[in-house]
């Protein structure tokens, strides 16, 4: 294959992220920061999709990931966002946490519709192992919190 | 903590990726769709570190990625790349595959130096249960094909 064959079969662009996106990406970062989960629905598209780092099958909708951010941001420690990507709709936004004492490094990769609503976010955990520790941890507190509002 | 404060507290800055991380990611892409992987080395800087999925202490040096990278696209199937989201000296590739018949998504994050050349490269995959298969199997073939050159 030719060089410009490679680059025609895969597109390098990247774009500035556009003014929903960026308007998006602000208000994640301050639920993130102010621990605003009840602030989170108003953020998310109906229909968006949520991918976690566990389980290959995706979530629907608003009540998962109204359910499951609070658990997994109560589980993580001395979480913090470093590098920032993006695209034309979109962010790529590292992170570094523990989980138990142990160190991790993830991504969250965030869509937004023009209105600066999320479609779509997929989070990336490594490495794997600490993963299967968190996902069981966060497990255990959904449903702590669900028999204690019952 | 108000909105002005937040977004001083987290850079939500991306940018299109310069000359060299373009001609780098370009280079990048040829050697994967041609398993070109004896001219890996020379697109990695002589200090590039390598995160693999599966284990938090990253590589050092070209050595292991010359070694690993091979092997886990030998243990890959279906591998397509997708999203790319950039910044001033890198990329995020989002890729999918197969790994025995089990379906993965991850990301490449990669830096490039002025020159063109990797000098950090972090893989994350999900989901995690499948990371320890493919880690464990890449580690079958590492071995065998050292056995297989001595």
């Amino acid at each position: 294959m030719r060089r410009t064959d490679t680059l025609k079969a895969h597109s390098i662009e990247t774009a500035l992220p556009n003014a929903g996106a960026q308007d998006g990406v602000l208000e994640w970062h301050r639920i993130v920061a102010e621990s605003d989960w009840e602030s989170l629905s108003s953020l998310l598209a109906e229909d968006v999709i949520f991918h976690n780092p566990s389980s290959f099958e995706p979530h629907q909708g608003k009540g998962p990931m109204q359910v499951i951010l609070p658990a997994v941001f109560s589980v993580l420690e001395k979480f913090e966002y470093h590098r920032h990507f993006g695209s034309k709709s979109g962010y790529v936004l590292e992170f570094s946490a523990e989980v138990g004492g142990e160190q991790v490094t993830g991504v969250d990769l965030i869509e937004f519709n023009d209105e600066g609503k999320i479609t779509d976010f997929v989070v990336m955990i490594r490495p794997a192992g600490v993963v299967l520790t968190l996902s069981g941890e966060v497990g255990k507190r959904i449903a702590a919190a669900q028999v204690s509002t019952q």
